[in-house]
């Protein structure tokens, strides 16, 4: 019998997976006839000739109900302001009203129940416990506490859990490194970008981040947290035991898709909360074979409160069944998200993702934490080049300097499999972001028109 | 029999208040033998010869137990980092880390156990029934959520209510502005400053918010919720039907100790949760008489983490027992909170208060939002002068502007009871606070030099 201390919730958590299945399509069914008597569904399945009854099996899901888009919802909830024609509850029945960024125009809004809240809340527990979240633990957010839904599920989490929690928010960076050491913080959450630009930044006032109190960080926003080189560098910089990646996306929030444990290696899909899909990039209706890269789907088989059937992400990633050390029965997938189908770069017919040009340079001696990604057209052809920073103590000579620059070239040749030019700049030279870090400048006419 | 709909706890609000005094007083008791187990308060009372047997009645308790001042705090953090020796439950107990915003240094910590905020919860959500938030209600925050306890527990209470929250946060005003509109925002919660500045941006923006769908104001952090002038001017700009005042300070929070119900006339005592005293300023063992100004006192009478006993809180009021036409029997306090002690200009033997200056400016039609009041020294002599900026709807004449001006100096002569000369600026000359706003520009040498 396992130690179940390790488990949240270890009867689902170590359940078997063809119970679970069975149980999680019953639910299906459930909330297919539920969302269609939403309008906004009722709509679309009709026009695609899709009825709840056609679903006898998952690979009846996947065959017939159509996908929604990011963009069908937008449009939708102009039409039918504020919440859309999907919201499935009583406005009233609101418990949260949150909204995306809107920094390409309006924001989308969300409106969320509290028995949905309260479901999110526990499945956010079950993974801050897998990452090895504690009772006795105090937890810091960097996350902003706003409109954003940011970092409101995962507090309301550490505050399950029983934890101690420092909601620190949106601070000056020099106020968190303090409240780090003050108050003897051992689990911190943001984004991976954040977190090292915080270590540079103690560095420089002083401070011996590798022996920080910090033991774990619960990485998110970003898919840094599932790039290897970046995660030895947060487990390096700040000497943590732990670092494990989360994935969702707004219209999934708050509930989690998957996570890791604190095994690390890859997030746990929790496939009964949330039905994840890996789909032909071309053609939703199909799923990739276990192990391929394609386009990942989400279901949310309770949500009451503008549920989500069928939505296409534009995350990409691939899933495993193979077991994982920590006895937790859920398909993983082994690299987390591997970056926005959006964020790729299509470079003369090569396909370049931002997450392997940073892969490429984490491991580079000699760099900073910084690059940017340029894109620009010559003529008819499109032509990337990266800017590196150096790291803030590189006191080489100008042939050492060379050598970091023909390393980090050689890097990017193995990971992207195409030739990428890069210079090196000076450490300070590019802009730290406090949420997400942006690094692709896009300067090919359509971007820059778009 | 009242109509308890009103009420969210009619039967701790209506009580006899003989009957709610004799209970407040064994809970006082039982309270103070639990504080003498703090080395914190063993060192000070023992100091002072005092003990919890002492307390029979709350005569002795203001005769005889000795107060405590936020600087005694702070050299006690100092001593016992972080939380001081006057925490009064094991460290990982603390649910949520606070602190203060440490603008003069270091930041004061916050450890505040579970059980505390929920009762914390339960008399915010007390006081927002009692200001007429119902379950149907969408309550915005503009208060910020971060390490200053700022909206929290207010977010907390509204979310017990079963209120829909927006939890805004620290954002852009016209993002703010905006949401209000389109979620049709029924409520909102924040400094009274920073509610004029959002009327003046959204006025320019086009809005009519006189016609907003805000009905209440939650004031908070600043005495302009319970400034006449400052009241009718944010139910005129803003159409609201109640503008409702609550006074805490950080030490007492989450819990708050005094807040308006929608009569709006003045704010309840909530003393069966903080026991509220108020002392002549130059002798804290002796209550003021009824009706009369002085110095409050406070002191947690359930707090388990860092319960303050006779925290000498700086802020001054006077108190009534005159009955409310809502029927709750608390005492109140006609006026809220005056303003700290420490706010008060001496000016040639006058005391002055800037909420003076505040309501007198805002009774003079032709005066816009914001104003500076400015201290200086003459030889041996302090000098005040106001300058206060004209509305933006100001098109007047010269002789107009001069008519403005004169009013501006007899309202300040009345109120003030010195001649205290004005300059008017143009509209938008001053900078807008988002939180506190700070009108006192001293320019003495002792005030430069603290």
């Amino acid at each position: 019998m396992p130690d179940t201390s390790a488990y949240w919730n270890p009867q689902r958590e170590l359940r078997d997976p063809v119970e679970r299945e069975a149980a999680s399509l019953a639910q299906l069914q459930k909330q297919l006839a539920r969302a269609y008597t939403l309008p906004f569904y009722k709509r679309h399945w009709d026009a695609h000739g899709f009825h709840p009854d056609q679903v006898r099996s998952f690979d009846d899901f996947t065959k017939r109900c159509p996908i929604i888009t990011k963009k069908m919802l937008v449009a939708d909830q102009a039409e039918h302001p504020p919440f859309g024609s999907y919201l499935g509850i009583d406005r009233s029945d609101i418990w949260h009203i949150h909204g995306s960024s809107g920094t390409s125009g309006t924001p989308t809004m969300y409106g969320v129940a509290k028995q949905d809240w309260d479901q999110a809340r526990e499945i956010f527990a079950m993974t801050h416990w897998a990452s090895g979240v504690r009772p006795n633990d105090i937890v810091h957010f960097a996350f902003p506490f706003g409109l954003f839904f940011g970092g409101w599920a995962m507090l309301y989490a550490a505050e399950s859990v029983g934890a101690t929690v420092l909601p620190m928010g949106a601070a000056d960076t020099r106020r968190h490194i303090e409240m780090i050491y003050k108050m003897g913080c051992t689990v911190i959450e943001g984004t991976p970008s954040y977190l090292l630009h915080m270590a540079e930044v103690a560095q420089d006032l002083g401070y011996d981040t590798a022996a920080s109190p910090l033991r774990v960080f619960l990485s998110g926003g970003e898919p840094g947290g599932s790039i290897p080189s970046t995660r030895q560098k947060l487990l390096d910089t700040w000497g943590l035991k732990t670092v494990c990646d989360a994935g969702t996306t707004s219209e999934m929030f708050p509930f989690v898709t998957n996570a890791e444990c604190d095994q690390m290696n890859g997030t746990h899909v929790y496939n009964d909360e949330v039905w994840t899909e890996i789909v032909h990039p071309d053609d939703p209706a199909n799923l990739v074979p276990e192990g391929e890269v394609g386009n990942i789907v989400y279901t949310h088989l309770w949500r009451i409160s503008q549920p989500m059937i069928r939505f296409a992400s534009n995350d990409r990633s691939f899933m495993t069944s193979e077991p994982c050390a920590c006895g937790r029965t859920y398909p993983r997938m082994p690299r987390g998200l591997l970056g926005r189908a959006d964020d790729m770069l299509v470079i003369r017919g090569a396909n370049v993702f931002p997450s392997a040009i940073e892969h490429a340079l984490r491991g580079v001696d000699g760099l900073g934490l910084e690059f940017r990604i340029r894109v620009s057209r010559r003529g008819n052809l499109d032509e990337i080049a990266v800017e590196a920073e150096l790291s803030s103590d590189f006191l080489g000579s100008a042939e050492d300097r060379e050598r970091v620059r023909r390393r980090a070239a050689d890097e990017l040749k193995t990971r992207c499999l195409i030739r990428i030019p890069v210079t090196l700049v000076e450490s300070g030279s590019f802009e730290r972001a406090v949420l997400k870090a942006r690094r692709v400048i896009d300067e090919r006419p359509e971007a820059v028109a778009r």
